[in-house]
């Protein structure tokens, strides 16, 4: 057997008795019951996952994972493919969005090289998992072959052991870096839902009218050439996918079965995740939702995927960024479950 | 001149250099312009308040005003009146909602009585401002004296004065505790606006269909008595407003006048900031909203202000949990805009 095959094998449930009791508590609380809304089911899912009601996110990983798309040749970027190994060096730099908003929210950033059109010098601290340099136009062939498709999986699912491997990790968040990834993200989505493709499709980095119509067109356009089946999530990334979508996808799947709690990011992480739940639909209660973004298909996602963003505050940019500043909401919800006193414990009579 | 008056007229505008020179900044950071969201102009914002690009945000502190309410004598909430009192006893024991939420934040809880009915022991470390013991009931007279609503007002000036005499402060959150509060600041935001007060009235701590429509009348029937006049601020929190409200406004023109931005919670908190704003317009620059309340009314008071809220998590529990918990992203706000880098500082030319 396979590590992809393996690792969804490993996946269990997360602790029901745990999150029940994580409910009680939250609802014995004096304050009003539900009066803190969705940071109380993020509380008691992480106390599920963790099997205690005082959850610890001590060590939180944002893990960025960068690819090129052959797609860029339909013209849907309106930055060069060349950006997306400069904006690795950034992260590694500690100068980019995603260095900043982990450091803010105590996290580590990781980056990931799974598909960039560039040779890192092997120095270079970042995880070297390139499956190939780049995608393929999926406009025109499929964006690579179903081997690449599960090798970029695996490649999410290795980083987790290896990371795991140095020491306990709590939280990880997933981030995305690859000039032209909306596009391939917004296939996904496409393949997923029975909406039309122009009203999946945002504006990405900033594209004018001009770059959406060719935008949606390109994307029109490897659909049809290759009417990827959703009853088969790699085979929906082989043909329009993308090399950090698999490592992504990965990402969750290595979590979930490492028992750890995954948050995503928009568009392009949450495309991964949206892989990977229908590759193992098990890995889907480790999965957060950091924030709405701006990508009209993200919301599309969510809704999929049956997840509530936790932040709304029009990001669409990428990198882990909107995953990273949620782990500070997490981090709340870990608080209020396990430290807001309970209407007995303060001696008041809750006059429900 | 008294000390509103004379407080007001301290305010000074923020600094527009410092604002533009922040705006510019943002704009050339290593990523799409626009792509944080509304993190930026609150950045934007804080830094024309500080006039400095590198805002630190040190020294956070939310201030929880507590008082009681006559309108309770018709049955508007579910919860006794001897629960502001023993709340009151909670947040100083550090069990409460907004003290465990404030620690996450890295801010400092001061609790501030500005009319709970029962008496504190001299030596409580919270802020002895009790204007009277509670608010009259406003469905049949009105809520307070003139003189009353100007002192309250004037307590939440006091102990910004007396705050930033111990030291500098750098943010304020405003946040409320006094059952049945919700329903002033209704009546509050129903004078301040053509809408019908059945669409401003939520159903507070939890009341069930009777409660609420016992509160809308009680609502009602204050606001036919007493036709508070939108022109007149003081006026309108005399009729049908609050004591702890008084102090919330107070605290935001406290604020405003020593240059202290200032995060206000639900709608309790923000009935004050309107009231403030109300009377001291140039008070605007300096204030930000927390979260988007699932109380209704909320809503309008952040229109009528032109308030962006930052979180949206369907918070409805007051005490300045939601004020307390968008700290965190008022934080982020001053590190995106200080720390990530620009294009030209990672080298990278921006193709637009």
């Amino acid at each position: 057997m396979r590590l992809l095959e393996h690792t969804i094998q490993r996946i269990t449930a997360p602790n029901a008795d745990a999150y029940g009791a994580a409910r009680e508590r939250l609802r014995n609380q004096a304050r009003p019951a539900g009066s803190l809304g969705i940071l109380e089911e993020v509380g008691a899912r992480l106390a599920g996952i963790f099997g205690t009601i005082d959850v610890r996110l001590d060590r939180k990983i944002v893990i960025t994972c960068a690819g090129d798309h052959g797609i860029c040749a339909e013209g849907v970027s309106r930055f060069p493919q060349k950006v997306t190994p400069q904006m690795v060096y950034n992260f590694v730099g500690g100068g980019a969005s995603v260095s900043v908003l982990a450091r803010h929210a105590g996290a580590e950033v990781r980056v990931a090289d799974l598909g960039v059109d560039w040779d890192f010098a092997p120095d270079l601290p970042i995880y070297h998992k390139k499956v190939r340099k780049g995608t393929a136009n999926f406009a025109a062939v499929p964006a690579m072959t179903r081997e690449e498709a599960v090798r970029s999986i695996e490649a999410g699912i290795e980083i987790v052991d290896e990371l795991t491997a140095e020491g306990p990790v709590h939280l990880i968040g997933t981030g995305d870096m690859g000039i032209g990834n909306t596009s391939p993200s917004t296939a996904i989505i496409a393949a997923y839902s029975n909406i039309p493709v122009p009203e999946l499709t945002g504006r990405g980095t900033g594209i004018d009218d001009d770059g959406l119509r060719k935008k949606i067109a390109a994307i029109e356009k490897g659909l049809a050439l290759h009417r990827p089946d959703p009853k088969d999530p790699v085979g929906v990334l082989e043909k329009v996918g993308g090399l950090e979508i698999g490592g992504l996808a990965g990402l969750v799947i290595g979590a979930a079965a490492h028992g750890i709690p995954v948050v995503c990011d928009g568009l392009i992480a949450t495309a991964g995740a949206l892989i990977a739940c229908e590759l193992a639909p098990s890995a889907r209660p480790y999965l957060f939702a950091g924030h709405n973004s701006v990508e009209v298909g993200h919301r599309y996602m969510l809704e999929h995927l049956g997840l509530q963003p936790l932040l709304h505050l029009e990001f669409r940019l990428g990198e882990g960024t909107g995953a990273a500043l949620a782990m500070t909401l997490m981090d709340a919800a870990t608080r209020i479950l396990a430290e807001i006193k309970t209407f007995a414990e303060v001696g008041i009579n809750d006059a429900q």
